[in-house]
């Protein structure tokens, strides 16, 4: 059950509520959304009729969900807004051109990120990725600049004027990550690793949510509510394929998931083509693919030399491949979108179960 | 190996050459392309060398493969051509506007076929689908109306113009189903029924062949080789999901199949989106993401009274639905073959390891 | 529903009943068990009382069950006795000895089958498995020596006096395979090949069933029940392991399908580790495991050069192996059972659902 | 490539090895194993000539190996010692006794952990598990009791003599909890997470290491190096079932893994039937398999009203049937080690590729 105030509800109205739950032994929790407060039900509730409150001052309305999700379902903001020290920004979700956010694996060095910034900008895209903290399999293999590759980042996007995302893994971390990139970003390994995940639950930018490597739809949402209860509505989704026994792709693209996120909640929802598929010649259209069935965005691998990355060097494009994509997304989006507007579309929105 | 021989080289020119092969020891197989005679060879054969036999009179050229489905990576037709008794005629792959074949799961009876047919051919659809012999899970469930489902809908596709397309599973129905369609059909239960594929083989009218449950790409290149190393070069390879671990689909729809096979094989490429998702709210969605990555075209149930359907009912959609399916599928390679030509393309052709 | 009647009943009973249910829109099948016969209702009857028939003449008991697979859940031979022309015989099931069942995964020629046969028997194996008709993925590899393999394999068994196991995949060479084997096997790849499963069906002598390659264990039961169905009751399930995303195994062996299918069925459980794994080095190891959860048997590949195998040799053992095998086997079986008798043990019998 | 150093070697002879390997470009790290320490080139060093540095001081042995885990493969503790604040003292590993780890999913209450530590240990476990920190799929789900939970557990553990062993999450919690474990618990969704795999490599007691959920036998292997490579050799692995499309069962256990990693590495393996299941009908018979395929032990969800479970409820098992499995463990582990002692088995281990 969540508990949705006006904008013009009073702090006390709120702590009368959280009262009344209370009294009728339930816990909550008070999550800020973009314009209102919400009170989340965290106690089970099915038996209680909603109605009971929503005659309190202040509360709006009353949404009794069965989902497991209610914030991810109701609450999460369906268009992200991302700023930058650079001046760039981007608006990210429903109703917004398609957004490319593209950049090499791994930050290599302070170089090769500002040229490939400036070459991932006038290949059209929006946003700058780059791993600084890279989670390897291999304890061996090249684990990233850390915090020094994090502030190379951040002077390409401020040269560059875009935004930049990048991961962080470890909850000590993120203090010192956070004046360095635009988005955090949650990798796939991570997905499941719920204190990382109400850490940044708390911070004030918006985070990149990556599906685990063989996680469910449903333990996707799940772990977005993990942030929104935390405070942080600005979530981005990323479907980035799944582990199956097929051995022609690293993971399986599961673009229906796409599809069934859009229909389950209004976060925005990205693909990347490249950790999905691991080889450069299926990212193109497999990124028409995914604008084609409604996604928001994509995030792409990139690099001024695909062939000599530090890690994934299959899978990354070269900044004219980019151009190809940005300008397909475009094209796509502008040719379906109008399309769409001329119909009235039956909504697709369906109750999570 | 494969030896292919010039629209012109006699009969003996052939005979010659598999005597020569006989000679070294090797085994071959003669397959009567659309155009040309080829011979595979199918003998390990890695260390001859292939100029060896490019000199043979008639011979044109020898290609040395070490894909396991050599026919598949070469000699199989880019276009399938499906003639019907009706009229209807419809050209499937390469350079072709998509097809969209649609109809019910099941022939439920003489006149649903005909009316649904009726509807499906005003949405624009171009050929026939219904299953008259069908393989279901439980052996007590509607087990199809056999031979008798197939005369109505050879009735239908003649009433509405459509060539038909319809499953058989025993190779002793062939013979009796052949008269009644246009297009046999290979469900995904039979991929690897070996005898099947290769009675089909056999068969002058085009195969659509379904890739298995579970089958990897590699299988399904190899079930498609059995049909056409038996002399049947029509064959129409279709991606309908895969079995994974998400509970949200029936199957997850792998577009990235789509993508591959159309760089390792020259055969054209369907999607089976109903089938893949299990959920009509998903199909038309993913039909954009099918046709945005390059599938030749869909293969969709439709029923006239979606809820009413004897099997698969979760999965028909209406034929206004279908419509716009159609319409999208033709705006998208549209659009999207325009883009193409006015760029040139790197192949995307790679070698079957 | 099921109608189960008394051995006296006479066939009019039978017919009564028939007529009785069609009398109420019921559809039925009459099927011969060992030792009675019983009617399988195959409409569905959900709201259909029980008793409305438990008082008709020569029923003993009406079972009403929710499972989709009734026969296997009820009525299949608990204990599967197969004969030999050599005088061998097994009996195979509840409160038998393991039974394991070796030899090649082809057989290459008939003097290797019938050395080998030797070598298993005296190794303690007590029936001969060998593939005569291959089900191979790619059309150029070995496809088996067809009836002349299967002639040779019944010379072997009689020689050895072994029963023979050997797998159909066509059901046109059913009645010219079965004078020469004495249990028909179904491979992996045909277990959704619903028609050959009717016409084993058919048979007189005992089915082999493996598990689908990426087949839920509620897929294999319903895949015994067309056999049941159409009035053969021995039926032998296999575990052969299933497709997963691990790459250090040819499949991954479930033997919680073990565990739930004695659950679930009464009809005896093989366990296969040879393909299972794909690796000979953990094969003992396994067959260790499938022994002491549970399984009726093992069916082993097993080779007098296991590194010359034409098919599949990374996987065969040795006869010294296989006669460690056989005697973990008697140990482990004898050890438990021992125990388990000293033991009420709780019964795992539950409703398939 | 590892450098052993014999145990009389002085701190002199590493620093001469460390300066030769970086004259030579290579990187390396000093970890201090049980006995004597290693030195770990991490550096790609496949051309450098193992001779090269076997001739240095207090060199015994250089290992060249391909594997990605030399340290899992060659120097983990094959019997992990795990001690107590109560006295109970445990050796899990090769040539060992089976080890059985029981306890309730989660510590619910001071009264509860410690009735339960009673009944197990009377049932014959020697380690008592509980959860304080709870992974949970949703935010909403009860989190475990945290610091509180483990001090409980500290207590039942004291209390019955018996060693505790408990997951952690949070690389914050590990030094507030040590005091309270004897065994750090790295739950299957924390595989990944490379940062707390590095914290607990830096502990002295020993970590207990689930398989991820979709994990490959590599992963799990390479997960574990990181703990050894950060100074940590008591891990201990644990198979807990995999992820796949079969519903019956919440994982598949994957039995293979163990007789694998049983040749791949030293490390102890155990298993873990609740998770892999998830219903307590199975637990028995799949934790004979497991012990019969050679795990060094189980970990069992045990409850003294298993239906009261605040989590897992349908898996965990009472303390009669706790103690079935003990003294199935038993009898087995007695029954197969006297009879592979009186054979020379062959050496199963296979290098790590």
């Amino acid at each position: 059950m969540i508990l949705s105030f006006r904008k013009s509800a009073s702090r006390e109205c709120v702590e009368t509520a959280v009262r009344r739950l209370a009294e009728n032994g339930l816990n909550c929790q008070i999550v800020a959304g973009a314009d209102n407060l919400v009170i989340v039900v965290t106690s089970p509730c099915e038996a209680m009729p909603g109605h009971f409150f929503s005659h309190l001052e202040g509360v709006e309305k009353v949404v009794k969900l069965t989902a497991r999700s209610p914030l991810a379902a109701e609450s999460g903001c369906s268009v992200v807004k991302i700023g930058s020290a650079g001046g760039g920004r981007i608006a990210l979700g429903e109703g917004q051109e398609p957004v490319v956010i593209a950049g090499p694996c791994s930050v290599e060095s302070r170089e090769q990120i500002i040229a490939t910034a400036g070459a991932v900008k006038t290949a059209g895209a929006q946003a700058l990725r780059g791993g600084a903290f890279k989670p390897r399999t291999n304890p061996y293999d090249f684990q990233g600049l850390g915090l020094d590759g994090l502030k190379f980042m951040a002077e390409a996007g401020q040269a560059s004027g875009m935004p930049v995302v990048s991961e962080v893994m470890d909850v000590r971390d993120i203090e010192a990550a956070e004046p360095y990139l635009d988005v955090f970003q949650v990798g796939a390994r991570n997905m499941y690793n719920y204190d990382l995940l109400k850490e940044l639950g708390r911070q004030t930018k918006p985070v990149l949510l990556k599906r685990g490597l063989s996680a469910t739809i449903d333990e996707l949402l799940q772990a977005a509510e993990y942030i929104l209860v935390s405070g942080n509505l600005q979530v981005i989704l990323c479907e980035r394929g799944i582990r199956t026994y097929e051995t022609r792709v690293r993971n399986t693209l599961d673009l229906s998931a796409v599809v069934i996120l859009k229909s389950l909640t209004a976060l925005p929802v990205l693909v990347d083509p490249s950790h999905a598929t691991g080889k450069r010649a299926y990212v193109r259209a497999l990124s028409r693919a995914a604008i084609a069935c409604g996604a928001d965005g994509l995030i792409v691998e990139a690099h001024l030399e695909p062939e000599r990355s530090i890690s994934d060097a299959a899978q990354a494009i070269d900044p004219a491949t980019l151009k190809e994509i940005v300008e397909d997304a475009a094209l796509l989006s502008d040719v379906l979108g109008k399309r769409d507007r001329q119909q009235s579309l039956p909504d697709l929105k369906m109750p999570v179960s």
